[in-house]
């Protein structure tokens, strides 16, 4: 039995790379970006008019003039126009780009114009004032976004003003969802009162869908050579597998016997925490990672957020996330010397930390529970006692929402 | 001139409502449910065994017996076999329905099993050990998930687990996203000096679709005419419409003017906040709420985030989010009279406090930073000077990852 820092070291070491792909700009949220994005041009890329009003060259006010001919008007989009006097002023409209021969801009709220003469009413004027400097927020050439950054809709952004209508990003495995166990019907069927209708597969596919992967399922009957002609299948045509049930100690767990058999080798079996403890980890001669995760619900939920998702962020070149910390907000005892996942609803107080709030659970089997929880409070192994108030490392599930 | 709290009560009080639709079950995550979701049988539906080993009945050890006879091996969804004498058992799996003969069972672990014979090695039995209770997380009929919940994949699961394969969510509104502005030029052209590229449609249409809105856009021209011939159109088509660009004060923004003429009713033009002052907001004769964003990329990324969302969560029925708080990591120093919305990186500290870094920008118009940014800092206005360790709300724009 390993920890759950090594299983966790030994996942991350078996990352993928399944190369690159080009998507369309608008098609790229989501996408894990895998070229560097460089400013085509300066941001901004002229000296851009923040305000409607006029613009004028600031000698007019050191010299003490406060009415200016307006010889012309200037939308944004069009073409600049210049003044020659100090006296002259050019009407001009917000996003527009800035005359060469002038250097301030004065908003209407601070003006009367009439008859094309513009008054300017008694309030101080600075030099440069609402003009945004072309090239102040970044230079022609310089690098706005690097490959393993996820493609939020900002970035999207970014990639539009320089240009770039495709985008290099990385491609995404294609995995197979592998549901085990003859007690498994289909959600469709009525169940035996013996039996219990498939969720795990739909589960995990929920999930990776959010981070945009595709999945194939398949279900495998506990028969070993049924299992392995599926299982061969599966490995031949996905990046990746994640199994559910049929990796404790059962008489008809064949899992890990027909994976060795399919020289898929164990790299390891058995992780010292609470659920998920028979969590099995190999992969094949071609190098396909097979996460084989205990069948019960909680077990599995836990498993894909814990351990598939950061391979998928690493084999996406993603960085490694920053560990976040939540406040426990009730006592605690827990026992066997194992790394307690609880499960947790997350609240933010008022002196802006994260509170976890346990939500009562029957352990892992019960999933009932799993709607209301967004976090599970990873539980060191070396203690016992937990107390209200003390901090430790969660994992996210779900996003906290904000009014 | 409103507040921000002043715009976004009149924004909630017109959240639509455009009724549900059914959808497959495995298609719902990330949909808003509109039905109760119930317990079509108990929560497990059966005493669950949750160890691989054997079933006996807790007399048995009362009377010091500690070796079995094997009757039976039942996997889980196999019929359970009953035991009839106190010195028999069945060896019994994972998921296995409980025998109702039985009601305790024994891990492999604390067994050697031997021709078919069972002896229990030196280890305490408690009564009811091993066994998930039948009813014991939910009852038959419970409300598992109620109406305006989010779909989740947990959620997903408990849906399967009932056996609902449709499943009604809340119909989502069509948006038309619309862009105005003559300096503007599609992605793939080549700007003039004093033009820019289309982003903002693009950057809204990513926010709406990470909330699973699919969405239309169009561009206007700075021409009256044509302008109201297009929202007329657009008016007609969707359910609601989001404008950036036009609403400032300039002689070229006609937006306000075309939508009074398309009797769109303002119910407020200007919100005492930056970015985003000149935020107009109206609606249709029909019912069609019209946000009409300022034009510079900031304000427009802001606003989505701060009023056009919770807008569509109040219109598909969702509770309102809970405010969330951070820990200002800088002093800072904002002086006119308006709510200053903070671009900031959250980080979580290992005091578990959430901890907001300004990331450093040139105002509004500065949207290079914006890929850096998961959250705004709503800073309030009444104060104009704001301090290191001082906590304010923010709004989530991105959910902040752990490891």
């Amino acid at each position: 039995m390993i920890t759950v820092e090594e299983a966790e070291k030994i996942i991350l070491a078996n990352a993928g790379d399944y190369g690159a792909e080009i998507v369309m700009f608008d098609e790229a949220a989501g996408r894990v970006l895998f070229e560097n994005i460089k400013a085509d041009r300066d941001f901004p890329p002229y000296n851009r008019v923040t305000m409607d009003g006029i613009a004028i060259r600031y000698e007019a006010i050191e010299r003490g003039i406060s009415t200016f001919t307006v010889r012309a008007t200037q939308a944004a989009g069009d073409m600049p126009v210049n003044i020659e006097q100090p006296d002259e002023c050019v009407e001009i409209m917000t996003g527009a780009s800035l005359p060469i021969t002038a250097d301030t801009v004065i908003r209407y709220e601070d003006l009367i114009i009439k008859n094309g003469i513009a008054t300017l009413q008694a309030v101080k004027v600075k030099y440069g004032q609402n003009v945004h400097l072309q090239g102040s927020d970044r230079k022609q050439g310089d690098i706005l976004a690097v490959p393993g950054q996820m493609i939020t809709p900002a970035l999207v952004s970014l990639i539009a003003s320089v240009g770039e209508t495709e985008v290099r990003v990385k491609k995404v495995p294609r995995i197979a969802i592998v549901s085990t166990g003859d007690e498994l019907v289909p959600v469709n069927a009525v169940p035996a009162p013996f039996q219990v209708r498939q969720s795990n597969s739909y589960t995990i596919q929920a999930i990776l869908r959010q981070h945009g992967v595709t999945c194939g399922m398949l279900h495998l009957p506990d028969d070993p050579d049924k299992m392995k002609d599926k299982l061969q299948d599966a490995l031949y045509h996905y990046d990746g597998i994640i199994l559910s049930g049929g990796v404790s100690a059962g008489k008809f767990d064949y899992l890990p016997k027909v994976l060795e058999e399919l020289q898929v080798e164990k790299l390891f079996h058995k992780v010292s925490q609470r659920p998920g403890k028979p969590f099995w980890f190999g992969r094949s001669e071609q190098g396909i990672p097979v996460f084989a995760f205990p069948g019960n619900p909680v077990a599995v939920f836990l498993c894909t957020h814990r351990y598939f998702l950061p391979w998928l962020r690493a084999t996406l070149g993603m960085p490694g996330g920053e560990a976040l910390y939540a406040v426990l907000d009730n006592d605690l005892t827990f026992n066997p010397a194992l790394n307690y996942f609880l499960q947790v609803k997350l609240e933010v107080n008022t002196r802006a930390q994260l509170v976890a709030i346990p939500v009562a659970g029957n352990g892992s089997g019960d999933f009932a529970n799993l709607a209301d929880v967004n976090a599970f409070m990873e539980l060191p192994a070396d203690k016992n006692e937990f107390k209200k108030g003390e901090v430790y490392k969660i994992h996210l599930i779900s996003p906290i929402y904000s009014t």
